[in-house]
């Protein structure tokens, strides 16, 4: 049975990842870890076993201490302060916890002599602005960060290159395209809309939605289809390499919000609130997935419409059980 | 009077800016910061005026408070674990004793809203092995980090970059080759040669001397044109500019042994020590120093026999006041 750490255990992406191995019968032994208390109910997974620490990833000793008693087979290294906008708030704490955290465990790893199989999380987010011509990204594009939350995952990156290269760690990387899906929290453009959406559906009002800018075009990339390809990478990719993880096609928010009122048939004016408008961000950034598809046999299945049913109905179910 | 914070104030770099500040009689106001004692006596300075603070820079609320109270017009931020070798050993102290201390300093001027105009010091360790062709090196070549210490460089650079394009800090950056001169430690190649050789002659032994890769070529630069070119750059400089500070000239280890030897007068085998030998080890490093001269008018003045000659008289001083 394979033993995986999973670090931001307590995250929706981690939750689908659980879904996934458990869907797919791998059984597994996991020992989750999170800074917050996660709200699996573990007697629900048949396939999987578990143990969960409360634990600070900034805190050296304790992550050695973790590394050392359990050894796993497979670092998924999913903690991070994950939100561009936060990092522009507070970019010390949004570089401790992304860069300074995973350097601890890479750096345990390297002085225990472990040969743990690591999956390093990027973010389109590296390559910042870049011409419409170079769209879809290929991994060969320079990098160019113009956040705070982006430096800190092209330091991440860096640090994997040398601890892979240098020091023989088994690391794959990735950056990861925009992730929609249930469970994410509103502090994300997507699932705030339509939580938003939700409300004003199940109240029956009418008016107007405060929204960033609307215009920006993503990858969105459904969640259930990016942890499939983190098993992929993580099991069989080959080490020191890097892949986009992303679905290959852009789309505008507003396009997004376009689809949201049709699916719940409500009639909504989009206003633009300038204060949710964050300096310098991306205009357009779309990935080419090719690398990944041809390698692994990868395909994204969750069309972006499936995906915003499922979040809506997600949302509702929360509603309805009084759970905002 | 202006006033400087300076980190890295018993560092060697600091005391020769403080030497150039001295001599060309800039009245300052310095508030020197390290984590280490310093050895300067402030009365033999008569154009400077001094305060000096134990600080760990990692230590954010203590770093905010100095800030707070100080305001300086200037910040030469010199502090760094600056060995290459060291980082390998330690990356994650490396890692947090350049790029951590850095941000911290530079949120905290962002946290105050203080106008105080920062000088970056990164490294020519930042461009990574390269080819002859691309030889000497321009600020546009990209940044291709393989040791930790290069990657704690190239990200505190892409924080000065964010924090100045977006936060609209004052910020210079450089790209600093090898430095030489009196006073620096032996943990590096250079002064630790002559160091050995100089007991070598001093007690009239013969033999062979233990040594990295002599084979390797840097582009040294003499301390003292380093920091005339930090005081031009930090009151002259276009903000948000990036430069490199070197000779323009590559000169291999070797050939410095040779020189050594000669002006030495001792016969001397140079064997390689393997265990000195550092992974991945860039080959050949020459910068271009156009920018730089043409910019500001700076061109370096001490030639390489002269900074041989006066590190070797520093050792020969040191050595007869029995400080080794």
């Amino acid at each position: 049975m394979e033993k995986y750490l999973i670090t931001g255990f307590s995250g929706f992406v981690c939750r689908h990842f659980l879904e996934y191995l458990e869907k797919n019968e791998k059984k597994s032994y996991i020992l989750g870890l999170d800074i917050r208390d996660h709200e699996y109910k573990f007697e629900s997974f048949r396939f999987l076993t578990f143990e969960f620490l409360k634990v600070d990833l900034l805190d050296r000793i304790k992550v050695e201490d973790v590394l050392t008693k359990y050894k796993p087979d497979y670092l998924l290294h999913l903690a991070s302060f994950s939100s561009v906008a936060y990092s522009w708030k507070e970019p010390v704490f949004s570089f401790q916890n992304n860069t300074n955290i995973f350097l601890n465990l890479l750096d345990a790893i390297r002085k225990l002599g472990l040969s743990t199989r690591i999956l390093s999380i990027g973010s389109s987010e590296e390559y910042g602005n870049v011409d419409i011509k170079d769209l879809p990204l290929k991994e060969s594009h320079p990098l160019n960060p113009i956040s705070p939350y982006s430096v800190a995952r092209v330091s991440q990156e860096m640090l994997s290159r040398v601890y892979s290269k240098s020091y023989g760690l088994d690391i794959i990387m990735t950056r990861s395209f925009n992730h929609i899906g249930p469970y994410q929290t509103d502090a994300f453009a997507v699932p705030s809309i339509i939580k938003q959406l939700v409300l004003i559906k199940e109240k029956g009002l009418k008016g107007e939605l405060l929204t960033g800018d609307l215009e920006i075009v993503r990858d969105f990339t459904d969640v259930r289809d990016i942890v499939s390809a983190y098993y992929l990478l993580l099991t069989r990719a080959e080490s020191g390499s890097i892949y986009n993880v992303c679905s290959g096609k852009g789309i505008s928010l507003k396009q997004i919000a376009e689809k949201l009122c049709e699916i719940l048939d409500v009639d909504i004016t989009f206003k633009t609130d300038n204060s949710l408008i964050r300096p310098n961000d991306l205009k357009i950034i779309i990935g080419l997935n090719k690398k990944l598809c041809s390698d692994h046999k990868w395909e994204p299945v969750y069309s972006i419409e499936r995906s915003l049913n499922d979040i809506i109905d997600y949302f509702k179910s929360a509603y309805r059980g009084n759970k905002f």
